[in-house]
């Protein structure tokens, strides 16, 4: 989710939304503070000033800015969009027992899981009073669909993670909760808060979706294929960690008894020796996994794109493909 | 929280409200269904039916009733509640660590801190959805600020509970947070769904606000000086765990140097030897602080009490008022 590199369209983007994302910024300094609770902003800035991409609020203003929108709500809802993403950010690492985020210890590392958890849910009560400012409801019912799909996939991912029944539907449905169910509803607010009609609001749902889609099956390849300087992550990451992503979904789903047996061993089981994730990639070579988890992701970009065409032509519509396409070029 | 007892008002207002109760039951059931992820029912039927009192729900009820409301929303605003309080419930005892809540083991105890942190998520993004469905965007802001203060007192409590500059006022906070803010949004989302004039609305908050506060109070006085067969809990518990409740906190304002260094000792430093319980309650009986305490909750029962008479006389009232008179009639 943050590899995009310095020169990409994400870069274009923020220049072209410098001057309403400082608002967002300040918006975002402004609520995550606390009177009474001072390890609030302690948390929450650890997070925040971490240097994210900003990359969801950026989607709800590019989204309100192409339908016309000329209110300012479209601010409260990317502030919003990025507290309940930060809050996920929280309560996964708590999930994950994980020990870095962004290149530094997690705030669960930091402090504790109990500030993990309490500020996760501090966020998600701030974002719920922002987004009940704009006095939409039809926002607000997006929101709450879409914190459910979060949550709900969270807890199958829990379950399914190391199950190998998990097939390719499961993992959609995991990947929406984790990446593209937040994404589709950042642009969707974006559009519903302009009054866009619902044809271009339905567009920019289809296209967070499918962005989403996109990036995190990028991401999951890139774990297996990716060059480690320009990601950040080392190779067989999930294979380590025992997650059952699309490449492996895919050789699992065509495996032998004796593949069947391995895949039981290093992912279910966990018992993991010298040599295994050379020999899982060779199971992935052997079915052309990698590559058909590449032209999954090359359909959802196209997809993505595609569901742009009923928006007006503008910049920041090209800009807005341009990162579909630059989401999928890297692994081309 | 829990120790309501089998004769009190409590029971009135349960037949009183039998067949919405009904209602609402079901709707907590259908709910907290998940097509995708089994693990979530599971988690939450294990303490939805472990027999909670349900005072929660019982109040949106009965405050929406008192207002002569003839609708279904009521139905859902007392699910919301009931389902925020779930979802504290699991998340708290990450939290603290606990080991059994409702006399059965906890969540977190019997499958993991991940499915009690990820769950508690879904609970709450549920109730969210259930309260966009009445449309009020006043319900919606109403608990989006009780959210907000349920979340920051969660963190208070975290950050003050071990540390002895705490005060009244601090802890008053906290009280709020963990107890009285969902009390009085439940009270008032009765009122305002009903379409009660300001006054009345007004005084729901100021009787669920000044319940929660007379509840918890009596709670933390008679975990020193309760009949542990009646309340279910040992005595001393909470000096045991080193939780900094109103007895101590009045005991630490008046205490002498040496007093205030066996208070260090014992509740910031948690180094606690045999008789330190003793000595405890001498200091406090020294002071009159547990008599103090008792006032203070009385007083917060009287204000309960008081804020009814804004409203119309009729049964439920009535019955409103006994179960504030009865919270601390324990304690006397």
């Amino acid at each position: 989710m943050d590899t995009i590199t310095a020169t990409g369209p994400h870069e274009r983007l923020a220049a072209a939304l410098a001057v309403e994302m400082e608002a967002v910024n300040d918006l975002i300094r402004q609520r995550m503070a606390s009177e009474h609770a001072p390890r609030i902003p302690e948390v929450t800035a650890h997070l925040v000033e971490a240097g994210g991409k900003r990359l969801r609020p950026m989607l709800t203003l590019a989204a309100a800015r192409l339908c016309g929108y000329e209110g300012d709500h479209h601010i409260r809802l990317a502030a919003t969009v990025e507290f309940i993403h930060t809050a996920t950010l929280l309560h996964d690492d708590v999930v994950d027992e994980s020990a870095r985020r962004r290149g530094r210890p997690t705030a669960n590392l930091l402090w504790d899981n109990k500030s993990s958890v309490l500020v996760g849910d501090y966020l998600f009560s701030r974002s719920f009073q922002l987004m009940v400012e704009t006095g939409s409801l039809r926002v607000l019912d997006i929101l709450a669909n879409a914190s459910a799909t979060i949550a709900e996939g969270e807890v199958l991912q829990m379950t399914a993670a190391q199950d190998l029944r998990t097939g390719e539907e499961t993992y959609l449905k995991v990947v929406r909760g984790k990446t593209a169910a937040l994404f589709a509803a950042a642009t969707q607010v974006g559009g519903v808060i302009a009054g866009a009609p619902d044809d271009q609001v339905r567009a920019l749902h289809d296209y967070g979706d499918a962005l989403g889609i996109a990036f995190q099956i990028a991401d999951d390849l890139l774990d297996y294929q990716g060059d480690s300087r320009a990601t950040g992550k080392n190779v067989g990451d999930d294979f380590r960690e025992r997650k059952l992503t699309l490449p492996v979904i895919k050789a699992v789903a065509r495996a032998t008894a004796e593949e069947h047996a391995f895949w039981q061993r290093t992912i279910e089981k966990g018992r993991q020796e010298a040599g295994d994730l050379d020999h899982a990639l060779s199971l992935m070579r052997k079915y052309g996994t990698l590559d058909a988890t590449r032209d999954d992701a090359n359909a959802w970009a196209e997809k993505a794109r595609h569901a742009l065409t009923a928006l007006p032509e503008s910049d920041l519509r090209q800009m807005l493909s341009d990162l579909a396409a630059y989401v999928v070029a890297r692994l081309n």
